[in-house]
């Protein structure tokens, strides 16, 4: 029987992305308002907040036709440069709320003339205060160190961000996220491929993790876990970067986990990165992808049954599952790994 | 006695560097033109390529004041989407200047409203053909696998971008870099912190190698060759990056290579992270950092004698040197990595 916090706040997505969605889903028209005089997006984020603004970033390029990218809050907090941001819609990505650098950074943003958005789920925190729309994740409170329901519901929000910047997708597609949370969980924890895998991941020192586009923030979510909770060396890569260089680590002591949707166009280079890591002698492990990517790879976790633009909100839920099997496995305590805090402090 | 490829085309550096700045220096007023109707950059590159752009991008947004930011090549390859670049100048990095998916992007770009600029060893290359302004770096052939020459060449000639935006930084600092390599070179070779750190990471499967702001695409570069030629996991963080979650990883079997300039206002805080690394029970190897940065860890490397907007172009110099000499102590063959191509392709 599990107990630790991480795995009942795994169970509590499904109902907070039901309370998420419904809460965001009315402010799609503030954020086109706010949007209307910008032409590109700036996330600002660290940590699993980053990692959902990765998915941010692809849904706005690939959806909106807007270019997106991540900032280096460095150039805001230690090299206090101004950089000119007009015409760019800044969206801070914050749990807490209270991170100093992410306020410092969204404050930066603004006073070199961008427009200004937080999601997070400190409601009433700074970052929630200091942005022109706030859109507020029902998360609840997260205890478990490895966040995970703050982590999707931060997804719900981005999601909702893209419908606000004209993203051209069938918004209808948010609706079935909720239950398919809650079924995949099930599934997952049924599944004779999730003790082969925590066995094989239980006795190397490391393991490479990969996805692509839309997926690629779910693969640096997963590797991110993984380290911070598991203490394993993952690196996340996406899989262009991993066939230029990195590829060479792979082997028999270091498979391969590798996460896509079950549809959309980056599937086949998923599927053949599968292929290219058997070769080298290490093994694939797959997360997603549908049956081509499962039939490519040594044992697979099924995705969830989502069109690609909200796969991600699901498909990190078996990866999850995965890293809390992973870490009791190795007799450590997912809930507290060594040397972090909940709310981490950067200057 | 060594012997291998890489090794002589290390050597080759101050030769490379001292006719790539040359050929380029009297090109800043045409790039200057180029930009002079664009607001932002956006680079485009893979690989060794792509740690470049990491100094091209903070050395952009620090000292001249422009957004800049690295693309997703598989929103052109893959997803095939039109972003709107108006205002944006693409600058395309690729040692070949023929790897498929950057051309494409670049093209990509320019069919979105770009302007284009190619950072290119390939004389007469598609890439180079195709941009409107092309930088040439003179590196000469580079016949080992993992880049050097071509690498710190590309450094040289973004150098020479950022002075084409109007960065603040004296141009006189360029100068005095050739020579500067060529005496790090000797000064790393009869260094005795080479062979004790090059003993160090013989023996762990594993390390994180960090740098902040302006040195940071050094630290992604050093892992990056690590893991191509030493097939350790060598995970390149930001300093940031590494305090949300990854400082789990360090331990007595994880050391750290921490990389900083000689001065800069990132200097403290890696002064810091060393600190804090030791007090994880892990050792802390030094790369430049000045005698502040070298006092805090277990074992020092020292860096350029250089500003912190050039030192990049030296500061990677021990750390190839570094390379080279833990894959012969490995075992292995620093020209050869396997799994790897010069020229890769990714669709």
């Amino acid at each position: 029987m599990s107990t630790s916090r991480m795995r009942a706040e795994i169970g509590e997505q499904p109902g907070a992305l039901r309370r998420t969605l419904e809460g965001l889903l009315p402010r799609v028209g503030d954020i086109a308002d706010l949007a209307r005089e910008t032409r590109q997006v700036l996330f600002i984020a660290r940590g699993s907040s980053d990692n959902a603004a990765v998915y941010g970033r692809y849904l706005v390029e690939s959806h909106a036709g807007r270019l997106a990218t991540l900032a280096a809050p460095s150039i805001a907090t230690t090299y206090r440069r101004k950089v000119d941001l007009d015409g760019v819609l800044a969206v801070a990505i914050s749990q807490s709320g209270k991170t100093e650098e992410i306020v410092q950074t969204m404050e930066w943003a603004a006073s070199c003339g961008a427009r200004t958005v937080a999601v997070t789920n400190g409601h009433g925190s700074p970052l929630a205060e200091a942005a022109e729309v706030a859109l507020l994740t029902e998360a609840g409170d997260e205890l478990a160190v490895p966040a995970t329901k703050t982590y999707t519901t931060q997804l719900a929000a981005l999601a909702v961000l893209g419908l606000g910047l004209g993203a051209d997708v069938d918004r209808a597609d948010l609706d079935r996220v909720p239950d398919e949370v809650e079924r995949l969980i099930a599934a997952t924890e049924a599944s004779p491929a999730l003790p082969e895998i925590v066995g094989e991941l239980a006795r190397v020192p490391g393991a490479v993790v990969s996805g692509r586009g839309i997926a690629f923030g779910t693969a640096l979510e997963l590797a991110l876990k993984i380290k911070e909770a598991c203490y394993l060396h993952a690196m996340g890569l996406s899989y262009a970067d991993l066939l230029h260089g990195p590829i060479a680590v792979v082997d028999a002591q270091t498979p391969a986990l590798l996460v896509a949707a079950d549809d959309g166009p980056t599937l086949p280079g998923t599927i053949a990165l599968a292929e290219r890591v058997r070769s080298a002698g290490a093994k694939a492990f797959t997360v997603g992808g549908g049956a081509g990517l499962a039939g490519a790879g040594n044992a697979a976790l099924a995705g969830p049954d989502l069109p690609e633009w909200v796969a991600p909100l699901g498909l990190i839920v078996p990866g999850q599952i995965l890293v809390e099997n992973l870490a009791r496995a190795l007799g450590l305590d997912p809930d507290v790994p060594r040397g972090l805090n909940k709310v981490t402090q950067t200057d």
